[in-house]
Parts: C-alpha cells; structure tokens; sequence
C-alpha cells in the first residue's frame, strides 16, 4: 500500500499530543509515491512540553523536508519557522514548516485553505458571496481569514464565546479593513455561504451550528466535520440543492495541498 | 509493499551517515507488519556533531520505540543508553536501542549475531571450532566477540593493522581468559572456521582476504561482504562442499535479530 522505503526516503513527520487519531500520514505518503516522490509522511507524538527542544533537534535531521504539526503545537510551531506566509502570520499558527532551498525554515497554514479548495470543488466559489462563518477557534481563524483572502463581500462570525469573536473579528478587520467584517448569530438568512467551524453534528445530540430551516436556496455550505460525513447541516443543504463541501472533502482538498507544499520543498 | 501507516503507527529509526545506501527499513518494515506490529523503520540522516543533540531528543517522541545505529554512530549511540548488553559492554558499542517498559533505553550489539546465525543456518555451528578471524575493525570486533560468545575453541585474529589487531586481541583476552585468542595470518590452514570481516572482494581486483587455495575441507566460511553475494571466498568454500554464510545471509540474520529486538520493546 505505501510504496517504497529505503535509506533515500525523504521525512516527512506529522507531530501532535495524542497523534494516533490521526489518519493523514498513508495518504499523504501515497500522494507523494503516485507523484514519484520518495518520501514518507510519520505520525509523532510531542508532548507540548517537549515541542519546542524536539523541533529544534529535528531540524538536524539532514532527510527531514517538512513537519506538518497538528493539535496543540500549530501556535508554537509558529515560533520555529524563519519565514512565515501572509495567513501564517495573520493567525500567528501553522500547520505545516519546509525546509527551503537555503536551508531555511518557511511555515504555511493550509487549514482554511482546504475549506476553500472543498468549496470550490463544491461548485461554492466564494468571491463575492456574504459568508457567515460559524465557530472562532483555531479552524475557524483559519477559514475566516482565508474567506476574505478569496473575496467574499461580507462575512459575519458567531461564536459562543463572544471575547473569542469578537478578538477574530478585530483581527480580521485590521487586515481586511476594507470589507464589512461583523458579529453573526445562528439565522443564515440572507446569507450566500455558510461554514461551520464548530464541532456540532459531530454527535446525534447536538443542536445544528445554524438553524437549518432559514438556509436559503443560494447559500454554499461546508463544514469541518467528518464523522459523520454528511452532518445535518450537509444533508440540509443538499437537501436545497445548495453545493455542499462535507469535511471530508476539506480533509482531502488540504492533502493535496499539504502534498504539493512538502513536495515542492524536497525538489527546491 | 510496505503495509500500514496511520497516526497509532509506532516509529523506530535507523541513522547514519551517509544513510542513503541503506537498504534495511523496508526489509524491517516488512518483518514488523508480518508479525502484526504497526510500526515503520525509517532513516535519518544525522552528521556526527549532530548525533548526540539529535537522540537526546528523538527520545521526546513518545512514538518512537528504538533506533538502529550504522555507521559513524555505534560507539557514540553507546553513551545514549541507561543499559548495555555484556557485548555492548565489552565493545563499547550499540547498533541498536529500545526503549524498555520502565522508559529506560537499553543497547545491544547485534552485528556479530547476524554473522553467528547465518553461519548456524548454513549449518556452520561455531561451538567447538578452531577460527580464523580476518579483519579487526568495528564488524570484526563483534565477530570475534560473538564466535568467543558461541563457544570456539580458539580464535586467531588477523589485521593489515597490527595495532587494531592487538588491541582487539587484548580485549578478548580480558573477557574470555580460557579461550586461546591469538595473532594469526592469511594461511587458513588448520583452522576450521574463516570469517572475512573485511571489504575484501567487493571489488574483483582485491585480493582474497586470505589464502583460498588453503581452505581445508571441515572449514565454515562467513563473509560480510554483500556484494557480490558469491564473493571469490564464498566460491572457493562452496567448490569444497564447505558450509558457507554470505553477507547477504548475515544481513538476513541481523534483520531478523534486529526486529525481534525491536518488537520486544514495543510489546514490553
């Protein structure tokens, strides 16, 4: 199932606490053997403790091309890259660090472009629609930010928490200071694109991160779910006709991504 | 080819440098997910001024379960270990480490097994023999360890190197005290065990280790050298109906060792 191995094979590592949870590793080393690449992606397991000395040993390892990082170190492996991207910044995380050509250390956070990837696959391209992004935490950042980086007219955050909103959305303001940036609620009406960034629907129990019954008929929807692969709020909007991005789909159009910037750093 | 990989997927490394032309991570790999283990073998790269910076915290990973240990690094991975093995002791060296149950990491030394256990299975019982050891350096350290281990009635060493040779001779001495160990030649005469731990007939302009023409009849004859398989000593001990061990059979051996070693420690 995973191709080749030997002492050529590049390293890849994948570090969170816990890590077995995690499915990425077979096929993010499949991407890279169907591309040619000899590399393989490893689970392991960091204690935050241990992050910040293990990261820097890890550099020395000279067959290490990248670490995609994962739950709770992806603010602290912001700290180790000597370069950070326009979103990495923003957010102060990343979920993926590369060795560049110069030896140098660049991070990238994908996490709210594989929302959009899965959008748009959906047939939801975001530019120009008013999006209400549901769910200020860590993938929700990710993906408000890269909803105003793909143009959305409008977006509007519903939090729980709202110290947590409204920090995101002061946030957001400051970058995009040009497009309308507010407090939302759970009433997707008149809303074009709605995202859910809660854990909501993971269980049978729990109330819908929207209410369903105001999505209107225009509205592109994803959500960060993946078990079950088609939450209410999914069956909801297919249901309407609308396109949907299920989190499943995020989590595959992120691989892909994740692939081509681990790649693109080993043939540097 | 190679199995299973997901996040629960217990890692174990081998390092060196170069690590490039090692062959063993997909052969151990493969051994592992034949017993039913998710684990992976995968090599890293690491410089000698890196190695000690690099385990110290590759011992972070709560994933990672031992490490394999080639060439410059046996006698430095020696210090990384809270336990030696009696072997490990006398030759101040490790090419493997496991983490044990209680979180401590134990070395051992497993290059002169993998020579011993093929030589057993090419029906080559080293107990009771009179041997012949060609090549004083970090393999034939082991070995002549090892044959002293498995019972030899004597052992003969021999090195272009006269000081190596003596230095060896003189701590094999120290731990075998009933066992002649002496200086000996290329005439392998009398002997009825040759072990070439030497490179030796990698190439086909070098001279033979030691005298073929003098190979008597009861000899069994073990070779380090991988390729060619069938090196010109190899060749001449088949020609006499000698049981006869390549350095393929040995790298077969040591793999064996090598994950039953490994296993153990996971299963601990």
């Amino acid at each position: 199932m995973l191709g080749h191995l030997d002492g050529a094979t590049r390293l890849c590592l994948i570090l969170g606490d816990p890590i077995a949870q995690v499915k990425s590793p077979a096929g993010l080393t499949r991407r890279m053997a169907a591309r040619g690449h000899n590399g393989v992606v490893v689970p392991g397991h960091v204690a935050a403790g241990d992050f910040d000395a293990f990261v820097a040993a890890a550099k020395r390892l000279r067959n290490l091309d990248g670490i995609v990082v994962t739950v709770p170190h992806k603010f602290a492996a912001a700290r180790h890259c000597d370069r950070l991207s326009g979103r990495a910044r923003l957010l102060g995380a990343v979920n993926v660090l590369r060795r560049e050509a110069d030896g140098r250390w660049a991070g990238e956070m994908l996490d709210g472009a594989g929302f959009v990837a899965a959008l748009r696959q959906a047939g939801g391209e975001p530019a120009g629609r008013r999006a209400l992004l549901v769910g200020a935490g860590g993938a929700g950042s990710a993906i408000g930010a890269e909803l105003l980086a793909s143009g959305v007219a409008a977006l509007a955050v519903h939090d729980a928490d709202p110290a947590r909103r409204d920090a995101l959305i002061a946030r957001l303001r400051a970058a995009w200071p040009d497009v309308p940036v507010s407090a939302g609620g759970d009433d997707p009406a008149g809303f074009t694109l709605l995202a859910n960034a809660t854990p909501l629907g993971m269980r049978a129990a729990d109330p819908p991160p929207l209410r369903l019954d105001r999505i209107g008929p225009d509205a592109a929807v994803g959500d960060v779910v993946t078990a079950p692969e088609a939450t209410p709020l999914i069956a909801a909007a297919r249901a309407r006709g609308c396109p949907a991005a299920t989190g499943v789909a995020m989590f595959e159009a992120q691989a892909a991504l994740l692939t081509d910037y681990l790649i693109g750093a080993a043939r540097l």
